[in-house]
């Protein structure tokens, strides 16, 4: 059995949701690609059960309302909200707002680069 | 005790590494925002104990070597590998190549959107 998934998924400017879960098998994690037209919020608030979620802005501006708090985002923006916090995002009146969303399990994870990954002294790549 | 965390890092193509996870103090991933210059790989293969990684594609082309395989990737491709692949990445001849790599713990989610997520129904945003 083959240890990874691989997809192309073209430009993706021009899909408005992309939802990797399924597409990749992942057992880890839940990542989307999302984008808001112009003036346009994601029709409801909501919080969560027990995954973090982390926010990475790709392309424009918006607001975030977190906790009855509004907070300006835009390009290059990366933001992690708690399963408590109470969320919304809309993008900007003049501007879409292009975002990758992360949902993991909060504190699932144990060690990570240095404590979770092995060198492999022995095999080399691309000789 | 406020629910999120955010950084803007402003210009990340200026920027080779970036690690998100004392940044943004998360629990259930680690992120990395990574560039490699052109004709440069990353010095060694490498496999995890538990986490399994996905990458995005961001800007730019290189070679995937996956388990002693070759596959060209490039902008737009997204992939996961299991602890257990031996993996490594080099940028292409020509250009660079820029990816964001997140570390979760394999078969740590439980639910998600719709069964870890819960809409507040009476609380709105952007009124």
């Amino acid at each position: 059995m083959k240890n990874y998934e691989l997809k192309s998924l073209g430009d993706i400017s021009t899909q408005s949701r992309i939802e990797l879960h399924e597409q990749l098998k992942l057992t880890g994690a839940e990542i989307s690609i999302n984008e808001l037209p112009a003036n346009i919020s994601i029709p409801f608030v909501h919080k969560h059960k027990e995954n973090e979620e982390i926010y990475l802005v790709l392309e424009g501006k918006g607001t975030l309302y977190i906790d009855k708090e509004e907070i300006e985002i835009k390009k290059a923006d990366f933001f992690k909200i708690t399963p408590e916090g109470e969320r919304c995002i809309k993008a900007s009146k003049t501007d879409p707002i292009r975002y990758i969303c992360i949902q993991v399990k909060e504190n699932s994870l144990n060690g990570f680069t240095q404590t979770d990954g092995i060198i492999l002294e022995n095999t080399h790549a691309f000789n």
